[in-house]
């Protein structure tokens, strides 16, 4: 008999099926048990009342995985108005430890740390296991709407001969016995791809070094990018991640039904001088602080009724060599940031595209030009004016779904301190 | 104006457009030139015969980026009965140095090393954007086809912390000051999450420190996995994996137009010792080499019709540790292979899910449990009878389109001899 799952049982009323999953929970009263199936999409209630079906459970542990055949019964007391009656069990893996953190429970009440060390159980959990089904929909999202819009997937390596795009804070490989490097992100090649394709995407690992143990940083995360050419300047770019990031949320909402945040059709986007002024810093800083965009994020939810902001024109001196100048104001860059509910999730901007304006930006940093050479050529060999973004998926969905820390959402986090499981 | 697409010309016949691209090639003949602009979707047909222009334009090099407001003009003899007359020609960026090679034959003639030197250049010709945009493709008919069986994407660690999945072939990683590996497959990742989803999937790079350098090895590549729980056996994973296939073909012919094999319903499946008898190896072989591969795909052409093949029951000592037996004859491995023209592009099977097995298994080949700890957690705790398989993307596409070497469907490739760009 076919197996179904615990969220067609509606369909199978006074029927016999065949249900699979393991064992959420067990609850032991005087002359029946109700037994508690998880599977991939629910929970299904089974009432056992025959005492060696009942002897047999008793010996079970939580977690064991099952097979029941059974009745599916209407009973306005049961969760969902269905009951699982007269079963008949199967055993297919029997679990007979104690488990290291209780699962059925509404939030999981195990510490983070305890979480991680036993994610392989934690996981299944439903509050992280809906975590990771948005991140999964935000993905899905992610591709369609740019796919919809001409971009072609790509994979780019992420092993590369010279830490050449922040020297700081890379992982080195041994490769073949000489030093290679972890890619921290898939920016030059996805810049070279514009030659290629002219708008481009990866979703892909990018790695980080990161000394520092925060809430909102990750040794390995994922990384939703893209590029973009013949664009007029960093506007284009923000209007087709705004467009993309409409996409994204209505997927996760029709995928998962989690509450999604309004999209504006135009974001509002602030420069970087007058979001200092907004949030009352010193006209002098340098950078937006995690307060100052969270008072950012403040003020556009109040203002402009929008969970979202761009702080555009950050100062070139705080961007990358490849940030393309304002050309009214070559101080400032036509960089942007997109926060979302005051965090930093979307860094992107125009690039540079002229082979000239690359070598002028790395002889002023008293960078050699040498290992930037298969970069290089890309411009050298005719590229148009281009741009694109990076969405940290992590970040978005801990930011959707009010969770302080991005390891919650991640599957096997990797940090300063953790390489396992 | 709006720039258009080479291939929407011909909707706006006598009209004034916009078009962009790189200047693929400039024919200067007595009294007219011709400049043949590709961008990302075809080429287009530019005439100019205004002394001014054709100066401009002689200055200019091949690649050099453009944008041409002309006038969309009937031609018979134009290619595609269409080109551009009376151009206004706007230089995005000048290309002033010789190309390292020719893109604008229908085949590269340039040595693979030279075009893997150039990477950023030699992808530009049709030939190598076909091979990425049939990759493309597969991957996204790979996910749709897997997101419509209710499989869900998961993202997993790249950096691992214990080389235990081959113990060689491993690249290691200066993990902040500890040792750290990369990982050889999603394989233990994927199936914990069978734990949580009981079906999932993953596309992603992987990492072989590969010594041999062959046509068919990459020191990464991308892996397309899939693993899912509640099946009877490795026919239950062979069945979900030629329904992918089928939508994968789908998916790659809707997209590019390339020519795609006839997937069979059921895809012929052979069992080793007969695939060693049917390609008159010796009985006692242990393992299909290259050869035999290429003649059970001559086989499986000629007696039925089909280009790919399945052999299954592979001997338990050619499989890794977690690989299910027969039960029938434990010498023998619920593991398969999947053969397209000859050549392995898939390997598969059930896995052991009792966490007794893994003991056992663990124990009889020699090894400490102790690194394994966060992985046979996930079986102490109850995990359901499953499977899963993992496609090689490079060598699915090079075999596709017919290409002898993976590192021309790879945009960036990585061997023993190459890390940049």
């Amino acid at each position: 008999m076919q197996r179904i799952l615990s969220t067609q049982l509606g369909a199978h009323v006074h029927e016999t099926v065949t249900i699979a999953g393991w064992i959420h929970r067990t609850r032991m009263l005087k002359s029946v048990a109700f037994l508690i199936v998880r599977d991939a999409e629910g929970l299904s209630q089974v009432v056992v009342e025959e005492p060696e079906t009942r002897a047999r459970l008793e010996a079970l542990g939580e977690e064991s995985v099952i097979e029941v055949v059974a009745t599916v019964t209407p009973n306005e007391q049961a969760p969902g108005g269905i009951e699982l009656t007269s079963p008949v069990i199967r055993v297919l893996s029997r679990v007979d430890v104690r488990l290291p953190l209780e699962l059925h429970r509404p939030t999981l009440s195990a510490s983070l740390p305890t979480q991680l060390d036993h994610a392989a159980l934690a996981l299944r959990h439903p509050a992280r296991r809906r975590a990771l089904r948005v991140a999964a929909a935000a993905t899905a999202g992610f591709r369609a709407a740019l796919t919809e819009q001409r971009f072609v997937e790509i994979h780019t390596p992420k092993i590369v001969g010279s830490s050449t795009e922040s020297g700081a804070d890379v992982f080195e490989v041994d490769y073949f016995g000489r030093p290679g490097y972890l890619a921290q992100s898939p920016q030059f090649y996805k810049q070279l791809m514009v030659g290629v394709f002219e708008r481009v995407f990866e979703v892909g690992p990018v790695f980080r070094a990161e000394p520092s143990d925060t809430a909102r940083h990750l040794a390995q995360y994922t990384s939703l990018d893209a590029e973009m050419g013949f664009v007029t300047d960093h506007r284009d770019v923000m209007a087709a991640l705004t467009g993309t990031l409409s996409v994204m949320m209505a997927t996760i909402a029709d995928r998962t039904g989690a509450a999604t945040p309004k999209v504006p059709a135009e974001i509002p986007a602030v420069p970087f001088a007058e979001a200092l002024r907004i949030v009352g810093a010193p006209a002098g800083e340098g950078d937006m602080t995690p307060a100052y965009e969270r008072a950012l994020g403040e003020w556009a939810r109040r203002e402009h009724d929008s969970e979202f902001v761009y702080v555009t024109g950050y100062p070139m001196r705080k961007r990358p060599f490849y940030t393309h100048p304002d050309p009214a104001d070559p101080a400032y860059s036509n960089g942007f940031d997109l926060l979302f509910r005051g965090l930093e999730i979307v860094t992107g901007g125009q690039r540079l595209h002229r082979y000239e304006d690359y070598v002028a930006a790395l002889t002023a940093a008293g960078e050699s030009l040498e290992p930037y050479a298969g970069y290089l050529e890309g411009f050298r060999l005719g590229m148009p004016p281009h741009g694109g973004w990076a969405i940290g998926l992590e970040r978005l969905v801990a930011r959707l779904l009010g969770v302080a820390n991005v390891r919650e959402v991640t599957a096997f986090p990797r940090d300063l301190h953790r390489i396992a499981p």
